[in-house]
């Protein structure tokens, strides 16, 4: 009787399309929760009035909410049997998800390279998340190490695909309808465009502590079900000796923080990369700092501008100081997320 | 002043009915926070599409969380001064329940038998839940044992209820206007009730470990005011030395495991019988196994079947053996529920 | 680059009025979570239709959720550099606020006192919540502690503003179209104005122990971000060893445990003032009782009486004893919360 075993290496096949499942529809209770777990305050997403008066029809859920859930909804096809979550690239969000609408996702298999030692191999797919119409709302790729059920097993050539770097510029998407009139700038209640310049660093100044019930009900609402979360009986004779938290969780911890000192930046267009470079578990406390990489004017738009922002997270480690790397590359003992991503702005025109 | 001392065994008297109170309008952000505390993933509970594909309004709020908010309500009047939940029989859900619907519940004494000790006796009620309309959405038996005020006080004969081993197939209620068409089977994302025969035994894998703050949410959200969950000061002292987890508490969490092999079992009709065989604290880890007891076709229906499971949970100890009883009828030390209950699934047709 | 340093005792001036933001679109999701966290049970913030059949519109949200919103959102420009929350006065509810409805909150400056050490000083303000239609939900008196960024900064001569005892009750505002027919009383299932007697104490019974995930989704739900409530990395060094609980939360405690006793209260009008007059952690169990100190008619209504109430939580000591203060004044060491409000009440008429 089939009950959840998940995929195996040698089970993925190079251009399957994998539907995930069940849909998820979203509603302004799990947004509640989201704000409940991070605070999140930022005023699109906190505010309908605010989010009418730049042409969204209510305030949207927030972009890591959606993030969460589609990534969720992959893990029973994808990552049941990971041994490690590699990283993303090229992620975008192509509309605005509000409550009630109802996210499905599916994966392709864009890659596949068995590993030397032959336990174990990486799958990399392209995860999209859609709603109840079809519109997209989301992809990104992902790349995981994946057990085998049997190390003999003999497996196809290894296909690596190539991994973009950077989100193209031309394939952003602005929400639909979105304009910024300079009367309303007000409204929006955060920083603007103009405040940055490339090279701005950032301290996000607060530090909050990670509790197992808040990881277990985030990752949960996610319906993300990938067993190190949630285990303490296995987990405590684990690598780590406790459960782990979900990587996604310091994403939407550090965004929560970051409103310190970018709070204009009200929309999440693309993730160009991530890696979460040492795990977090519950009793941690989470520090984060931003670095403006890049200022982007958006072609045809005065009312908006883009930055290209590389935040780090840190734990148990205030970030006056910006802990990112030695000199040899190697990341300071204390940062567990580095992200470079895309946010957009309102122009004071 | 009266303070919400609850009832004692004397109060108690045979056929009278007891309002609970007050009522309770559920809404979204009741079911999110459903999902949260437990990860439920049945398709029809979390999406509105695929439930309206099969005939409900929208989606429908999950099967349990009805059964905990007018257990909760319940609470008050008749086990704020209980010794021990003895079980319950013969529960039927008559009808879902959608957000913005507004549950109450009574319960009519139905037997009353002192134990020979003279401190406490058994109480036997019938508790109903109805929307505001009076529609019955939910009714069950539960019998308690419940202190006496005064150990002298005299009371009246015993009087003890016949109860029903099974719930009449007969007085199984569908769900209005639920239509599975061939067509939109693949909108359920899970199994079918071809998928299974008598004796089958799935285990469900995934363990979850409590949290305190988990369970006195989940027991706070269904206005279930038992002492014993959320009162360290005095528990630290008691027979445990701790919190007790609300015993529903661990029946949603086997109900959510078990989407691991039962993923098309969308709708419970009907509760058999359930036993909590042991206490469950904080820090336990909650895995599930269930055996297919029988398969029930459902007269003039060829979209839908039944199936009576057995769902057996057990802690800090995986269920690949399917931990049960022993030859003489003890049950296996790690299990902490044993819970007998019909549920309803597509059919290929 | 700002992000979110707060301000200090020199950069207050006194009239100046202060926008907080962002302002927060609550809904159902907000108010179930509320539940969740307290356990809260009056029946008109429980029951959309029992708050119809007294001319609420739908359930209203808690009146305690709509304060802590409020509250929240001054925290970053009013207490984030503050030693300490010196007490609330001349707080009054002006408006129900509703799922969908939209705060902003303001702050006026109304009195400013250097201390004489020259580190700190004390900032009055008057903070408003209103909806987005400017209608006046809230408004209430706060004076706190506020470090200053540098000693040796001239400040203005000191404005102490006179601070009512009591909130005068001419200035009382009952919720629009509010009518108790007697007819619909047994709607309320709660006691009535006519149950309670100058003087009475009741005894709330129940205790409820502190989670830190609890207290940190509670505070974070209502945007509040003072630093010692959610960083634990530096708290453990702090004064305490440990993260302080937000006072509101013991509050919000408080008055679900009074449901005991009080649960016609359905409404609070006013909070005369409160006292924190000792920190709660995670942990703590909070215990609490009331005392009526006084029954108030409200001029030209028969179906409607208020009370004020002195309602006193304490920490791991039950409260059947009514523990408050000895004969020199001095707060029983359990006590953490000394709170004297109005709450209203139906009539039977």
């Amino acid at each position: 009787m089939a009950s959840g075993g998940g995929n195996f290496f040698e089970d993925f096949t190079q251009g399957v399309t994998i539907p995930h499942g069940p849909p998820r529809t979203l509603g302004e209770g799990d947004q509640s929760l989201y704000t409940a777990l991070y605070g999140s305050r930022f005023t699109i997403q906190s505010s309908t009035p605010a989010a009418r008066a730049i042409g969204y029809r209510r305030a949207p859920l927030d972009d890591l909410l959606v993030f969460h859930c589609v990534f969720g909804q992959s893990v029973a096809d994808i990552s049941l049997n990971a041994v490690a979550n590699l990283g993303y690239a090229d992620c975008r969000f192509h509309a605005p998800v509000y409550p009630g609408d109802t996210l499905e996702a599916r994966s392709t298999v864009i890659g596949l390279k068995e590993n030397s030692n032959r336990k174990t191999g990486v799958v990399y797919v392209r995860t999209e998340g859609f709603k109840e119409d079809d519109e997209r709302v989301l992809d990104y790729i992902r790349w995981v190490m994946v057990r085998k059920r049997d190390p003999e097993a003999e497996v196809g050539p290894p296909q690596v695909p190539e991994l973009p770097t950077q989100v193209a510029v031309d394939s952003l998407v602005l929400p639909a309808q979105l304009k910024v009139s300079t009367a309303r700038l007000g409204d929006l209640r955060g920083t603007a465009w103009e405040d940055y310049e490339a090279g701005d660093r950032i301290d996000h100044r607060d530090g909050v502590t990670i509790e197992e019930a808040e990881h277990q009900m985030a990752t949960r609402l996610y319906h993300n079900t990938a067993r190190v979360h949630f285990n303490h009986h296995v987990e405590k004779d684990g690598r780590f000796g406790r459960r782990i938290v979900y990587g996604g969780h310091v994403i939407s911890i550090a965004r929560a923080l970051s409103y310190n000192g970018l709070s204009g930046a009200f929309h999440i267009l693309a993730i160009n990369g991530g890696s979460h470079t040492a795990p977090s578990f519950a009793g941690d406390t989470i520090y984060a700092w931003s670095e403006v990489i890049e200022k982007l004017a958006i072609p045809g738009r005065a009312d908006l501008g883009a930055l290209r922002v590389r935040t780090v997270a840190a734990k148990d480690r205030a970030c006056g100081d910006f802990p990112y790397k030695d000199a040899a590359g190697s990341y300071d003992p204390a940062v567990v997320l580095d992200l470079d991503y895309l946010v957009l702005l309102p122009r004071r025109g």
